[in-house]
């Protein structure tokens, strides 16, 4: 291992191999953590799982994001723990633990990408790479009090990494600063074919609002206020008219049945030991019918092109996450009401492939609370600039 | 992985690594497994840990054990799947899954050497390497149905192994039939410093047989009477006068202390999210005190020498385990129980230092069911040999 030190229990406990980086360039004297779906070559990849990481050997090529990263400059300091095979919210792996919420260490950290923000918001790093399938980097930036970005789908290439459901899968990044958040983004992303413009049209997903408790709502207000003051007065719109309901089920199974594709042959294969959640998951993911496939299918095409509609030039505010970060000692049951309600506001972005940007805009009890921007596709650097700005 | 097909899922699905063997030998034609708590070079280590397998690295030195057999002609096949850290006797590891019991698929494997028992009583192996500390072959031998030998304390050289408990980690081996079981033991064992006489005096452990269900007892007894036929008739002894539970009790705490010394560090670094079993294991191992440690040592040392006494050059006839298997659905709680009467036969030899071998030579519903010789120290070839006559 590269650090030398590991106090957040946010790093993969891998002999440390020598990773080249660029000399100088613009993420210079930055220090980078990798979530180990991706590639790094001299090190094995796991996915969160003893069985991939066994089938894995030793890597010879990096994944192409975070090479990107080092040939700009970045230093790498290790691989991160990310939840088993990315499935889950929660940041509790089974088998390689829960790394400690730098934001709020008596609550989960949040998953898949749970080491990453371990990591970035331990201070043991200034970035981290991470990625966002349904919620994997928005997830634990809302819990542990980071800016965390999910790109327009297919806008960073995934290569060298280990997929959960392809056609959501993204690659997404972690900071704790708007300034360095912006420096990797921009590295990361390169130059936008259709920036925001200069002072775009603010909405407000009214509906997902309303689904917070009055705490919550509560807390995330003044910011909306203070956006409000720097881009005008948010125009209300309704992101599920038809109700939050047939999204939540188009992304579960769509999400379901394409990480069935990818892991199905290896759990029949193997029937590794999968940690609580995950084996209920990919269970409920073998089962899904072609039916229910071409339905949601149906209402992701539909969903897909209104919420385009409804997002047009502007930026959405929507709320992350529910709440603040679950406690550590809450139940399977407790985790899975909130992964349930999580999912309604996560799975806009995945059905349709917009780009979201969360900042750690609010707190509650003492724990982070995030808050999202949601951009036309292809907007990304420029959301993540006005993204930090905002947060 | 040099196995195409693995129905036993006995191996660790690593990538297939050249390990060179002699062109001829003593045990050429002979396939061999490894557990994966020995290096073989080219793959990694896990001891059944995902942390272990994470910090583990491809090793470039074959366990000394392992390369005597190389020598001697057999063929690597594989690396198979040991409980966590070695320290459990069920074979259901929680991250890397329960091998299947080639005797008995209904019913747990035992362990730790799981896989090493799986693979050769699924003949997917014509024999393999296991460690025995506290029963970790002679356990799954039985439960399995087959040959398994636990030599005497350092009689084989342990390095480049991952230790459990350094005063009770033996390495074992596993066999179907009495001839290869003989043929690969004379190559790891060489020639008894003290071999065997030809017809050694025969004892029975009629404290240990009493333990037994009278259905156990009933399932040995024409095993035994065979065994008087060619031996004659067995002097009954007493192998614990003063009762097993100051040996149960010697045993766990000398075995916990040395494991704590060993696995202490990793734990109370990394925090892995130990197995059923064994984290409450590592936990009693943590609060073991200098006092109980003294004291068990005091017993072991009275034990040892009062064994040795009685067992003297004979050969002493002992239930292997208290049943058969127990079925893979047991709750937690009963396989706890079923072992904590196992760990009184199976202290004997830990404690005393004598070799062991388990015969699979009877069954009960189906399932097979196993008799041990233990012999006087450094007669364990020979004791392979009568075994083989006597199984």
């Amino acid at each position: 291992m590269l650090l030398h030190d590991d106090p957040a229990r946010a790093f993969m406990p891998y002999p440390a191999a020598e990773v080249p980086n660029a000399p100088s360039g613009p993420l210079s004297g930055l220090a980078m953590a990798v979530k180990d779906l991706f590639d790094v070559a001299g090190y094995p990849t796991s996915g969160g799982s003893p069985h991939l990481l066994a089938l894995s050997g030793v890597k010879r090529q990096t994944a192409s994001a975070a090479q990107k990263l080092l040939d700009a400059g970045a230093r790498f300091v290790g691989k991160t723990i990310t939840d088993e095979l990315a499935f889950s919210l929660n940041g509790k792996n089974a088998h390689f633990g829960t790394p400690v919420n730098g934001g709020a260490p008596d609550r989960i950290p949040g998953g898949s990408s749970s080491g990453s923000a371990s990591a970035v918001s331990n201070g043991l790093c200034d970035f981290a790479l991470g990625s966002d399938t349904g919620g994997s980097v928005r997830g634990p930036a809302n819990h542990c009090g980071l800016f965390g970005m999910r790109p327009t789908q297919a806008r960073i290439t995934l290569d060298h990494c280990v997929a959960l459901a392809p056609s959501f899968d993204t690659c997404g990044l972690f900071a704790r600063d708007g300034a360095t958040f912006e420096r990797v983004a921009a590295v990361l992303l390169g130059t936008d074919a259709t920036p925001l413009g200069g002072t775009p049209r603010l909405l407000l997903a009214a509906d997902a609002f309303a689904m917070l408790d009055v705490e919550v709502r509560g807390a995330l207000a003044p910011v909306v206020k203070a956006i409000e003051g720097l881009l005008g007065e948010a125009s209300l719109v309704e992101v599920a008219p038809e109700g939050f309901e047939p999204l939540y089920w188009a992304h579960r199974r769509l999400q379901a049945r394409e990480a069935w594709q990818v892991h199905g042959p290896m759990i029949e294969r193997y029937r590794p030991p999968l940690g609580p959640g995950i084996a209920e998951r990919f269970e409920f993911a073998r089962v899904v019918t072609d039916q229910e496939v071409g339905e949601a299918q149906e209402v992701r095409t539909r969903f897909r092109e209104r919420f385009r509609q409804t997002v047009g030039e502007g930026v959405l505010l929507l709320p992350t996450m529910p709440d603040i970060a679950p406690l550590l000692t809450e139940t399977e049951e407790a985790l899975n009401t909130y992964r349930n309600t999580a999912i309604n506001l996560l799975c806009l972005s995945g059905l349709s492939g917009l780009p979201q940007v969360s900042m750690p805009v609010a707190s509650r009890m003492g724990a982070p609370l995030g808050l999202s921007v949601v951009g036309p596709a292809g907007s990304d650097a420029s959301l993540v600039r006005l993204a930090a700005r905002l947060g």
